[in-house]
Formats: C-alpha cells, sequence, structure tokens
C-alpha cells in the first residue's frame, strides 16, 4: 500500500514562466526535511495541466535529481492518452514507479465503460511491471468522477498495478465506502481537514496542498492518529493554514504562503489562466499569516 | 468577417486508434464538395484532445494537403499555453491562418483577467499578422465560459486578431448580445438549429457536427436565410439528422453515421474515453438512417 503524507507541490516558475527548477528543487528538498513521505508533483495544485509535456519532464527530472525517485509520485494523466502514456514511461525510465493519474476529462459525463479502456489502453500499452497507478477523484475540477464500478473493474483487470486513489471531493462517506470495498486499496485524502478521520477508517494518508506550508504538523497528525490528544494542536495549524489559503483563490494563495516561507517572491508567481496574488493581497497575507503563527520571511525578488 | 457553414470534422481513426489520414483526406474533400465552405477540424467533434499534438499535426498537414489551408479552421486551443502557441505556430506555418482556440479549460471558475492572459500569451508570443482567432464558447464541455467582458477586452487589445467565436451552449440570446455588442465581430453557431434564427440577427454562420453528414442542407439554409420558404425542407432535413445523433452519445453517433455515409466501418471508431456504437445501436442506427431518407451504404471493414 502507498501510505504516508505526500505534498501536493507548487511548481515555481521563473519571470517567463518557465519552471524554476533550482527553486523546485530546493522545495522538494525542504518538504522532505519537513516530514513527508513524499512529493507528489505535478498535480492540481503543482498546475501540472498548464505545463508543456517537455515542460514536464524537465521538472520531474530535477525533482528525482533532489530527493530520489523513491520519494516521488508525480501526476501523468493528460487528456490525449498518447502522451498519458509518453509521461509515465518517462516517469518509470526515470525509476518513478508510483503515479497519480488523472483520468482523460476533456468530455464530460463519460461512461464508466470508455474510462475503464482509458486507463487499460495506458496500462497495457506500457506493460510495466513496476507501474503502481493511484487514480484521481477530483470531478469539481476535472468534471470527470471516478466511480466504485470502474475502480471494481480496474483492480479485478490490474491488480498490481492500480492501487490506490487519491480522493479530493472532500466527501469523507465516499472515502469510507472505498476502505470497506476495496481492502488493501490506498484511499489518500485530497482535504487536510479529513486525514484524522480518515486514518481512523484504515485510510492510507493524504496528498493535499496545505503540506506545502505545514507538512510537520500533517505527519503529526498521521503518525499519532490513534491518540487525539496528539493531535489537536498539529490539526489546529493545519486548520489554520488551510482556512486562510482558501479564503482566496486557494493555488495562487498556497504559491503565495510558500512565497513568504521560503523568502523568495517567485513563488507566488502562477501561469495563466491562473492569476497571482497582487500586491495589496501580499501584504493582508503576510500580516494574516503572522496573525496564525507562520515564520514569515520578507520576499526578496 | 468569418462567415459561413463550416463543418466540425470527424477524425477518423486506424484499428490501433491512430488518425486515419487518408480517410480523413477524402471525408474533408466530401465536406467541400457537399458545400461547406471550410473545414473546421480538430474541434469537440473531431476528438481533438484525445490525440497527441504529434498526431494533431498530422491531422492537419493531411486536411491541407486535400483541401488547401483557406478552406481549414482547426482547434489549436489546449490546456497548456505552450502547446496552445506550437500548434498554432504549426498551422501559421502550413499558411492556415484562422483557428478556432479553446481556452485552458482545466481549472474551473478562473477570472476573466486569467483567461485574458491566456489568450494575450498566445498572441503576443505568436506575434503574427496572419493569425484570426475565434474564440470557443463551451461551457457545457469545458467548463471554462467566454464572457462578454473578457470578449470585449480581447478585441479591445487585438482587434485585427481576436474577429469571432464559436458559440456552442446552444443560448441564442447570448449570440444575439454578442452581434449586438461587438459589431464586425463573426458570431457562429455550434447548433444546427440556431443557424437559421441566428442569420436572421446578422449572424455569421456555424460549426456545427451535422454537417458531417448535411452540409448542403445547412448551406442552403445560410444561402436562402431570408426567404423561409426556401429553407423548411432543408431546416426539416437538418433537425431530422441531428435529433437523431442526439439520441445516442453524440460524437460516436455522428461518427457511425459518417461510416454509414462513406461506407467504411472505419469512421465509426472512437478514442476512449468515448466509446463507439455497438453493433446493435449500429443495426438500429442504419434503419433509423434509412426511416429518414439518408443514403446508408453498407459498412466496408
Amino acid at each position: 500500500m502507498i501510505r504516508g503524507v505526500y505534498c501536493a507541490s507548487v511548481t515555481p516558475v521563473k519571470a517567463d514562466l518557465s519552471p524554476d527548477l533550482d527553486a523546485l528543487a530546493a522545495h522538494a528538498r525542504a518538504l522532505i526535511a519537513d516530514g513527508c513521505d513524499g512529493v507528489a508533483l505535478l498535480g492540481t495544485t503543482g498546475e501540472a495541466n498548464s505545463f508543456s509535456l517537455a515542460e514536464r519532464r524537465t521538472v520531474l527530472e530535477a525533482a528525482v535529481q533532489a530527493v530520489g525517485a523513491d520519494r516521488l509520485m508525480p501526476g501523468t494523466g493528460v487528456n490525449a492518452l498518447p502522451e498519458t502514456i509518453e509521461l509515465t514511461r518517462h516517469a518509470l525510465s526515470l525509476g518513478v514507479s508510483r503515479v497519480v493519474m488523472l483520468p482523460p476529462s476533456y468530455y464530460k459525463g463519460v461512461s464508466d465503460e470508455g474510462l475503464f479502456r482509458a486507463y487499460a489502453q495506458v496500462i497495457e500499452t506500457l506493460a510495466d511491471d513496476r507501474l503502481r497507478v493511484v487514480l484521481y477523484h477530483i470531478p469539481q475540477v476535472s468534471g470527470v468522477a471516478i466511480s466504485h464500478d470502474l475502480i471494481e473493474r480496474l483492480v479485478t483487470a490490474f491488480p498490481q498495478t492500480v492501487v490506490g486513489i487519491k480522493d479530493s471531493a472532500g466527501k469523507i462517506e465516499n472515502m469510507q465506502a472505498m476502505i470497506a470495498r476495496f481492502p488493501g486499496f490506498s484511499v489518500l485524502a485530497g482535504a487536510d481537514p479529513l486525514l484524522l478521520p480518515l486514518m481512523g477508517m484504515g485510510g492510507a494518508g493524504c496528498i493535499t496542498a496545505t503540506s506545502n506550508l505545514v507538512a510537520e504538523s500533517l505527519a503529526t497528525v498521521y503518525r499519532h492518529h490513534a491518540a487525539p490528544e496528539k493531535v489537536a494542536e498539529a490539526q489546529a495549524r493545519i486548520n489554520a493554514f488551510r482556512d486562510l489559503s482558501n479564503s482566496y483563490v486557494q493555488i495562487p494563495a498556497i504559491k503565495a504562503m510558500v512565497a513568504f516561507r521560503h523568502g523568495q517572491a517567485l513563488f507566488a508567481r502562477t501561469r495563466p489562466p491562473l492569476v497571482g496574488l497582487n500586491d495589496a493581497e501580499l501584504a493582508d497575507l503576510k500580516l494574516r499569516l503572522g496573525a496564525i503563527g507562520a515564520t514569515v520571511k520578507d520576499l526578496a525578488a
């Protein structure tokens, strides 16, 4: 099983909006030092779909150099299956065997049969025993849900390969039902407040954006989930950071908070169609970060 | 202005699901012979997002060879702006200056500011006076609407370049409002029944899926829209084909109807996540096509 606290890492960009690989590497190392079990880069928070395939490859290569292939779980699912295959094959070529795979998500209302064929085509074309696929259920963004019947078909057809799901829909009942129906399947929460209840139900861990900022608190909750008195403070800290980011547009806010964490303005940049926080919002955020006890560094250019 | 009847062409695929360029070229020639002013290939009906960038380039090159660059209006908008730039530059390099450009559509609820920056980045990076961009409003699929305020900003900033919109949302009121607010801007309907009322309001034409089958009827409606007695029969024929395709999942049904048109089973294939009609559905469709007066050819393998 894939267990632990994984960070849905941001992807820093330079002034020309190309990936800043040095900053990415430094951030990935910081996340591991914070206590993350791994870095789930190139997901929704990582603006993966805003980067070209070529850029995505350079980002993954820089991360492998920084923290090692075993620590990584990149997103490789895009709309065109030949490109999902290409990105996944590239990850495997670097020794990265675990990937989070978004279904093709341009068409909405597609059938489980169509999604099964999509995942099957990728897995069968790659035909690599090392591959471990974490499905990605984030219907509020992708518009395409991963149903339990689809999971059933996939784990039956590819039991060694389809090993888990990142559930970012925010409904604990859905996670509980998957844990009950699919023994040994890793259910990972995409929302920080759900890590604690999920662990109590037999969940596997989390992949969240807030872990860009407070991974050590998430690691505390993960480790001591059976002892509520040990996790209250950590959970309160996580919730404070999460609530703060969610009071803005989330991804630009997370990137700005990472910028204040490292004291580097570059981390606050986003790629269109996302829009970074403006100067007034940054000034406001800085005050509010201080108010929740964050260490806030001045932003160097 | 971009005026006329454009076909949202299907993209035929071989048994290995790669584009069948010979079949595509033959179909494109047939569409022009039917009376289409042009072929808007690689859109939603063309399963564009299911093809890799490399495949999309080969499809466009084959179409240019078949019917000439002036007849084409391909889709070039994908989620990653560097790839939208790459595809649009490739089109321009072939002499294809008119493109239908989907906004980046992975993130939902993005701001007009973010979408403006996305389109601006593409247009400013290309910096090509020949480029003519038709915006693509299909929120029920893409999840990202093109607002009138966004259009206002784009036509003000890029008056020679941003020249029209394909409106596939199916609301005539929205098209009427755009015609009133943006003089000289080409408003093209994505739904066949709206071509006639749209032309009466000063609209520019249509880009529809049904024109894979009945383009000559659409050309009749386009040409004689001011004389209702001349278009009734054509409109009834269009509606019958459209209603039939919409009684299945639309794109697989259109592809199957194109297969019966040409007598080639290959046209009925789809790429995952879409699922082609099964044998029983094909048999049923064949009967129903005959009942609405279509010429139905037996399917050769």
